[in-house]
């Protein structure tokens, strides 16, 4: 709820990535009632929720929820859908959608990201003059830390997610980014998304924390994560984030922050059963009026200048490993596309000696189509894999050559070696 | 080339549809040299460029035209690529991509378009102070007018520019949009686009125009294009554009608008060979300082609004329909994969029993596998495109909601029937 005392505005927000699975999360309907009875009692501003992934979910949430929640949206992306919504007590004003170039790859069935439309999720909010841009998100799944092959698609994507906040933000206030990074405080995802936007972290600015140890939104307490999956985190990991910044005129500070605490007699829930495999972030944050700045893009401090420069170092290499990778696999299945081309002429040119049985032609032939359509759809997706990698590495790249442009003191503070590119794509102002 | 009087800033600016498809587009590398050429020689100060589906072309480009435009970016986006490039004499400060979500279905081979990264590629220049958003786009084409499938597709895409435009230039004094829409300046994509961002359209500005009849881009008179295609169109058609306007504290005229003439000895080019299939567009812009006018978003002048209203119900009907298409596809092609199960189990159930041939047997796995596969990827192209119809529809519903919020007296003028919607996805404040 909106409190307003002077000119101060409390905005409570809810993130939860509900685990909302059909035929395969545990108790999936009981938890989002579960979910919708705390949502209407502690009576948030925002909900912003992930892993919605029925509809059907989101309309019976919407239903329970809109004498408090008059306003929500779910975002419809992709095959399956974004599994993002948002629920508000304020009138959205503008909606508006941009989905990831990269997701994870079509062949990899058993994780099944490629077919979820991951994206980030944009609401228009005007909170007593304020005018507030939400984001919500859920980045590529990790599952297997210390050899992720999706690294470089979720470090595009948390750059992607990046620009896109950097550049509709503009005219907003206030700058609300929630959701699931699926990216550790250090990793580059989380350390890309916050430098480049200049976005603060709930959990670190609050002095009034309560909730799980280190903050941590994935716990081997809760009933519904595998213990082998935390094996290597025994307090849990933090990959869920209320992330914040004001423009100039404007002050935000985080003066509450609870998550919930996986299994048992739940205080916040009032449930013995967790609401998800992750835990909920409930936030207080806290708006007012601050003198107004006139500064130059890009113009920080140069620590912190030279400190954003390396994460862009960093994430310019995950994805130039990413690039190459994909490069190795458009040259593989481009020679698999000849054999299956070969396996074809074969089976056609068989049917010339009338000594050969037709099984021999036939097995070719159907030998050829398979070879031809499955590296075929290798090829495309590697293909384009590496396009949108290119395209992303591009953009780091105009991005250190400007920083460095505009405050060419920083390069000396900058430790990284310089870029070697994989093709010079801009030409500095000579 | 950027020339300054007084205060007033002058822009040159050319854009082209290439038609530069390796193997396929007519004396494509001649065409390409000549483009060079007259870039390099009529000095424009942004070279827009559409359809150079090879990034070999698009680097032999930049290598010639590298003296007179030192900046450059190619947009990279799906399996082939977006097609879209600059070319630009002033810094480019920054560049982003969106890439839309809808484009055509796979199995068009014969269209093409679903493999290219159709987009909308967005560049940040400042030039003598001025910041200046440049966005180059190309929408899906028009094979058939009288029956165009790909209809609501184009609607969804000039929905997703516009949005993407109003959302990421707030900050920008100048907009300024060109390509090739692939819709004529009756169609509602156009118009949609024209209306919801507030765009001039240098055609329709100009004191000074020289070069085909009725401004046309695509006539009868270039050798390259088919007479068969311009059969219902005498004159030709204009589907390329240059756009532009000035956000408040400026102002932006076009004080001359040419374009190239199709075939014979060209003036312009100083070639008889055209340069495309599509005629060039180049316009020289003004841009000068104008009084700061401070109002409200969505307050317009009343018939304007209206008349805004009625493109988005247009488009909001449009989409409906490819919807209910898109649904009517998802629910046969569930039907479809039923079969395909079916004929799998026939398969595995024949193996009981020893008197029925393998043939048989094979032949129904085979065929099971075939509907399945088939079927499984139309279930899910047409799954992916009703989500992103009606994602778009709902945010087209909202923006005429907050319009008619802000303007109730709007509702008056305003000709259309209530929406008749799908789903109730928002409710309005109470």
């Amino acid at each position: 709820m909106e409190s307003e005392s002077g000119s101060s505005v409390s905005l409570k927000v809810f993130n939860l990535n509900c685990w909302a699975i059909p035929y395969m999360s545990k108790h999936r309907q009981v938890r989002m009632q579960h979910l919708g009875d705390l949502l209407n009692q502690k009576n948030f501003d925002l909900a912003l929720l992930q892993e919605v992934w029925s509809e059907r979910d989101f309309e019976s949430l919407r239903q329970k929820l809109l004498p408090n929640y008059t306003w929500a949206h779910y975002f419809r992306s992709g095959f399956i859908g974004s599994g993002l919504c948002v629920f508000s007590k304020h009138p959205i004003q503008e909606i508006f959608l941009h989905t990831f170039s990269l997701n994870g790859y079509p062949y990899k069935l058993q994780h099944g990201d490629w077919f979820c439309g991951k994206a980030v999720g944009m609401v228009v909010l005007e909170i007593c003059g304020i005018l507030v841009n939400v984001y919500v998100t859920h980045l590529h799944a990790e599952y297997n830390r210390e050899h992720d092959s999706y690294l470089a698609h979720r470090v595009a994507q948390a750059w992607e997610l990046a620009q896109f906040i950097h550049h509709t933000s503009r005219r907003a206030d206030v700058v609300l980014l929630s959701g699931d990074l699926n990216s550790h405080p250090g990793d580059i995802g989380y350390r890309l998304i916050r430098e480049w936007i200049g976005l603060d972290d709930s959990y670190l600015e609050t002095q009034d924390f309560q909730g799980c140890e280190d903050g941590c939104t994935m716990v081997p307490n809760n009933c519904f994560v595998s213990s082998k999956e935390m094996e290597s985190f025994p307090r849990g990991v933090r990959i869920d984030y209320i992330l914040f910044k004001a423009i100039s005129g404007f002050h935000i500070t985080c003066d509450a922050l609870t998550t919930t605490t996986g299994s048992g007699p739940n205080d916040t829930t009032g449930h013995s059963l967790p609401l998800s495999d992750h835990e909920a972030l409930m936030a207080t944050l806290s708006i007012r009026p601050a003198p107004i700045e006139h500064k130059r893009n890009f113009t920080r401090d140069p620590e912190a200048q030279a400190s954003l420069m390396d994460v862009l170092h960093e994430a310019w290499t995950e994805m130039g490993l990413g690039l190459a990778g994909a490069r190795q696999w458009v040259y593989s299945t481009g020679h698999l596309l000849s054999l299956g081309l070969l396996l074809l002429f074969l089976g056609v040119g068989t049917m010339l000696f009338e000594d050969i049985p037709w099984v021999a032609e036939a097995l070719f032939m159907v030998l050829g189509v398979i070879v031809l359509i499955g590296s075929g759809a290798l090829y495309l997706t590697s293909l384009h894999e590496s396009k949108a990698l290119y395209e992303a590495q591009a953009e780091i790249e105009l991005a250190m050559e400007m920083a460095k442009e505009a405050q060419p003191e920083v390069v000396e503070l900058y430790t990284n070696p310089p870029l070697i590119r994989t093709s010079v794509r801009f030409k500095v102002k000579q």
